[in-house]
């Protein structure tokens, strides 16, 4: 059966380039994980013409036509009137989504202005999949040549349709096996690397199940998708293949699937019931930042110290100045008493501690830009590594604070701390 | 004459989602900004049938085509055979650009191997502009119809070649008026009603100056772009109109075009000697991520503490404990002396502190989740102002952060502090 799709993204903003289209990314992604191709991807203006062009051009090429935007209630967005156009209907009164608007928008507004009351006139023709979080529905056309899906660009309001409504209505009607993945993130090995280690086992996986490489700063997600009838039969395949990686590189797996590293440390900590702090110069804050991002973080996270400041790393976390003068703020020594002074000064079990030349200037030719030490401390111990991550700033800071924590969770799980 | 433009973005991986299609959005603004309308995005796959297709359909709508990706030295990349069967040419080997990669790759590899040497190759009825922080060359064809330019999807390479090669070309042929922006940065005004305000005010701008509303979380930028024949006639236009804002809105604006705020305070810090610290509760070290993503912060930040246990406000802050339990953690009392802390910790002139309820957990009646306290101290003075940012976590995080940096720099600036 046809599965392939065609994204289109409707909105002045895209094009001016106000806006990043994230929309169509996420979506591929998910597409793309329950069984279908996503053949193309366009953006267009809210403008009749270029609606309705992209409109005929899309249902012309593929089965499957996803439409986010141009929904609003102003005048600006024109997607629902160019649907009706296309597909030669009018609008009607829906009750339900008249009902869905007034029940959003209590307590919002004084009253529901004709704006937003138009927001419940539908086309006739098409079926309505109702959206409790925003005032515009889902419209789902079904013709000839297949379907279009005419949704929000509140991204918020994207993803809960496509995740609840529109992909299990997709697969019922255009998927008919059995689809499996599973994501292996794997660190510190580079991606030829990594291939030329998994040629034999990637030569012995069943030809139900395909691998992906997909590399981004420092790290590598390998997917492994299976496709077939039998869905017990595709899983065995796939942990099976999975049991076979740890032999190769598995000091290099950190974890699977969706979940971040830094969501991964505050369970592995809190099922623990041990306590984690920072001591921060080149992440600068950062690696905090990524584990405050992470709801219930106070129950293991009890703070960082940035000490951008030589005295701070002295006064706050009892580093020796004298260690300082000696080897530098960049070294070994200082890191690892940054790490131990964090664990006394948070009174917490665990502290990570980074000390680095994030650039663009302060490099040497012994300690060139990109040169960073980490240490991680735990019980009165600690054991530090250092790590050259190249000359852009901001990705020396990501990859600092991403390594500190991605490294502590294999230190725990393999009691190395 | 036509200024319109398509922008094609050509990988497998913007269409599974793996990577987001950044260059389009900045390729858009950069565009937008030098006179042009951008009037569609198209990604395609790594597939020659899709590319023929995309050029032919591009080309035949649209006078300048601009291509990103599939020019890496592998085999799944073919948009520079595609170009060749497009415009009917053939692959001669360019010693200029050869000896470009030669240069750009020495020190990376041991050799140059086959692949990186065909990169070389480059079609013969095009104009070559070098790159020198890539292999890829950048490719500019002039057909019948127009102008079709295909460079590399990586977005350093892209930026340089559109900024330094690209659009200044573009402008020389096809825009022949002077064309010139000004971008207000406006905080703390809800967009309706910052519109309502500036109606008269939008009356009487001369009609050669267009004004655009720029919304995101929080801030709005109002963009003013003037278009005629005499750029210093537009420039008064501009500065006029800015002057007339002021007295209308002066107290909400906090900055010009491109520079972020935290730029702009550890400029305005750096000017006047002085030194700033931080204490984040809800912000959680994302304050200092920011500051210390400028290169050069080290002159003027000396660290932060991220303060998310109580006993380390009152162990690292001097924060009273008897306060915290009488008015809570989020609290003016706390959050005033939590900046006053970190003047004294840190040592420094001016410090932010933050404290709030970022949620989802933790929020009250009197204290609903979004709750945000922020206090500005100097020279023992301190101020302090309530917030409510609502019930997203990640939003309320941005907010504070920069909420805390926008109104220290308006303090300084109006010698409120």
């Amino acid at each position: 059966m046809n599965t392939q799709v065609e994204i289109v993204t409707i909105g002045d903003e895209l094009l001016i380039g106000q806006v990043v289209d994230t929309n169509s990314a996420w979506m591929g992604q998910q597409l793309n994980l329950a069984g279908f191709t996503v053949n193309r991807i366009t953006s267009v203006s809210d403008n009749k013409h270029e609606i309705l062009s992209i409109l005929k051009e899309t249902t012309e090429r593929s089965a499957i036509v996803l439409v986010t935007g141009g929904l609003g209630p102003t005048r600006d967005d024109i997607t629902k009137k160019c649907l009706c156009e296309f597909f030669n209907t009018r609008l009607i009164l829906n009750q339900d989504v008249l009902a869905d608007i007034q029940c959003f928008l209590k307590g919002r507004v004084t009253h529901i202005n004709p704006l937003n009351h138009d927001q419940a006139l539908v086309p006739e023709k098409c079926t309505i999949i109702r959206n409790p979080i925003g005032t515009a529905p889902i419209m789902w056309f079904n013709s000839n040549s297949g379907v279009v899906v005419s949704m929000p660009g509140v991204p918020s309001e994207m993803k809960r349709a496509m995740e609840i409504e529109i992909i299990p209505r997709l697969k019922k009607t255009f998927i008919n096996q059995a689809i499996l993945h599973k994501t292996i993130h794997i660190f510190n090995i580079p991606e030829a690397v990594l291939a030329e280690k998994l040629t034999h086992w990637e030569d012995n996986i069943p030809s139900d199940i395909k691998v992906a490489y997909l590399p981004s700063p420092g790290k590598i997600r390998l997917r492994l998708t299976g496709k077939g009838a039998d869905s017990v039969f595709l899983q065995n395949h796939i942990n099976k293949a999975i049991n076979d990686l740890y032999p190769i590189i598995g000091e290099n797996i950190y974890g699977f699937d969706n979940e971040p590293v830094e969501a991964s440390i505050l369970k592995l900590l809190s099922n623990q019931k041990s306590t984690l702090s920072c001591a921060e110069s080149c992440s600068g804050g950062y690696m905090a930042h990524l584990l405050t991002s992470i709801a219930g973080a106070s129950q293991v996270f009890k703070g960082s110290v940035v000490a951008y400041a030589n005295e701070i790393k002295t006064g706050l976390l009892g580093v020796s100045n004298t260690d300082i003068e000696t080897f530098g703020a960049v070294s070994c020594q200082v890191v690892e008493q940054m790490a131990l002074g964090a664990c006394k000064t948070f009174n917490t079990d665990y502290a990570i501690a980074t000390s680095g030349i994030a650039g663009p200037s302060g490099g040497t030719e012994e300690k060139p830009v990109g040169t960073v030490w980490i240490a991680w401390a735990a019980n009165g111990k600690v054991i530090s590594q250092k790590f050259q991550f190249g000359n852009n700033r901001e990705r020396t800071i990501l990859r600092t604070a991403e390594t500190g924590l991605i490294l502590l969770k294999q230190f725990i799980e393999n009691n190395k701390i």
